[in-house]
């Protein structure tokens, strides 16, 4: 790919071609095929830790990175227990690790001292200073908008320069209603170095999300989803913005249920995690994938308020060129 | 000034040189020497209807005519009944008449035979079909980031796209969030031809603000707003966003009681409000003006989450001569 008007500082960094980053969604609905496509499109894809016990973790990165010879990350929820998994990403001297939802300092020299690039995900300007205190590469200031698990509560457009200037020079990437070239130029605009994108990448051939789930996101609206607790079983009490489906309206009212963990929950379907056939039981967050089975319109079909803007399902690759190319010919228009 | 960079189809039809637009704030915070001081730096200074009789208004748009030959706007809020406002702003032949809170259809054909631009805030892409089918000349499509009265549920930067492409050949300019030249970039970059700003110039000499509120707003971040319908007395259960104020904390549980509209709610001060001095019930909306007295803490601060970049107090109109110059930069530097 030839140089870019959109590289940045992350690009050098990360060593990729375009700031463009793909979410690590849900345990596995960032395949390593989706990560894979979008680093081999010069982007950084990043697949998350997948509640999979550690060595399936390995295993999992071996599979990406028979997939990719580029940059890529993985990422670990620091809700969960994940020491373990951060040792098998330094054994495997994977090119990058991203953390979210937590206090990350203690991982950063361990793995920087291994060689490995450290992203942090934040929510506020607070965290932020945390993240770049201990020496992350880069940090994604997420908006209250994005979908997934929300850190914050501040949007996007009012969060992204804040932190900007908090912490410069670390470098930022935004996350959180973007979607296309527009939103991607828009984060450039506000000080960012790059985004990083869920919702759209979603919508791909290679997104490991149920086929459902991915129709339902081509016809959403950014009406349609809701900031809640309600899928907690499992990770309770922890904001998410997911799709308002019929299942979500009924039981909105009684939130706090999701939360419970009662162990009589009805089981709503069956799944793959950790590498075998799991039950799903009501209120648990993960979003269905291509095998999951049982009633899906019940379970989380989480999305970004950037969803409306989502309107069909396009391999991985071409989103990534598309952007690239808007984005530079946004970039021309606005400086006519 | 100097044609700009900047310059779109909005400012064509209005008649301006670069699209920024001061928010019509409270009844009388964005006073006629905010407004003036905007238009005359070649954005658009908008003032409020007032909650003033039909009267008063049409002295309010004299006193702004007498302070700028430039083009500007008068706000109706369409909660109110506003007939004889929108009556006086024709007799008056404002430059442009704009509206919020509503269906503005059976406006936009008298206005424009009348000679006047029309410009419509909303929240929603429905919302906005609807305006562009009247013949609305611009729409405002408002994130829910935005301080005062709030439409929607959308933030900025996933809601401005969405309606740029719905109503387009419309133009569209962007509110909610927007405080700097870096925002003011990503509103173009969105799709929108300009931005709406509030809470920036809340913090001008100009504002007709209380002193206390302006410095609340100096002191305030990102993360000190609550959307709430808490101040619903006299506009009940209208979601708005303010200022997080101890008054605010000490109430959200008993959110509904701000649009119960008692009579036994206690006076908290004295405000100037449709040419006399009136008495300012607790849960009134009225922001605080440089002339209230009273419990100031306890009223309605309102602010967009943008409040964390807003620092200093700086004349309206060196305001917009940074944001356009600014602007110029980012661009340039985004196209380098």
């Amino acid at each position: 790919m030839p140089p870019s008007r959109l590289h940045t500082r992350v690009c050098d960094v990360l060593g990729i071609d375009v700031p463009i980053f793909v979410a690590p969604m849900g345990p596995s609905v960032t395949s390593p095929e989706l990560a894979a496509a979008v680093s081999n499109a010069g982007g950084l894809g990043i697949v998350s830790f997948g509640a999979n016990p550690p060595d399936l973790l390995r295993d999992l990165i071996r599979r990406l990175r028979a997939l990719t010879t580029r940059p890529f990350g993985v990422n670990m929820i620091l809700h969960f227990p994940v020491d373990d998994h951060v040792n098998v990403c330094i054994e495997e001297k994977v090119p990058v690790i991203s953390f979210f939802w937590g206090d990350a300092s203690r991982f950063v020299g361990p793995a920087h001292a291994a060689g490995l690039k450290v992203i942090d995900q934040v929510g506020s300007v607070e965290a932020a200073k945390r993240s770049a205190q201990a020496g992350v590469d880069v940090v994604i200031a997420q908006g209250v908008e994005a979908g997934g698990h929300i850190a914050g509560q501040v949007s996007t457009m009012a969060l992204v320069p804040r932190v900007v200037d908090a912490i410069a020079p670390t470098p930022v990437v935004a996350a959180g209603g973007i979607v296309d070239a527009r939103g991607l130029v828009a984060a450039l605009a506000l000080g960012a170095e790059g985004a990083a994108m869920g919702t759209r990448f979603l919508a791909t051939p290679e997104a490991n999300a149920h086929a459902a789930y991915k129709q339902r996101v081509l016809e959403s609206t950014e009406e349609d989803t809701v900031r809640t607790t309600l899928f907690g079983y499992g990770w309770p009490n922890a904001p998410h913005r997911t799709l308002r489906t019929k299942f979500v309206d009924e039981w909105l009212s009684q939130e706090a249920r999701g939360s419970q963990e009662r162990r009589d929950e009805p089981v709503v379907g069956e799944t793959t995690l950790g590498g075998h056939r799991q039950e799903v039981r009501r209120f648990m967050g993960f979003p269905p994938g291509a095998d999951t089975t049982g009633d899906i319109e019940s379970m989380s079909l989480l999305a970004g308020q950037g969803v409306g803007l989502v309107n069909e399902i396009k391999p991985a690759a071409e989103i990534v060129r598309d952007l690239v190319e808007s984005a530079s010919r946004i970039i021309q228009q606005l400086a006519r």
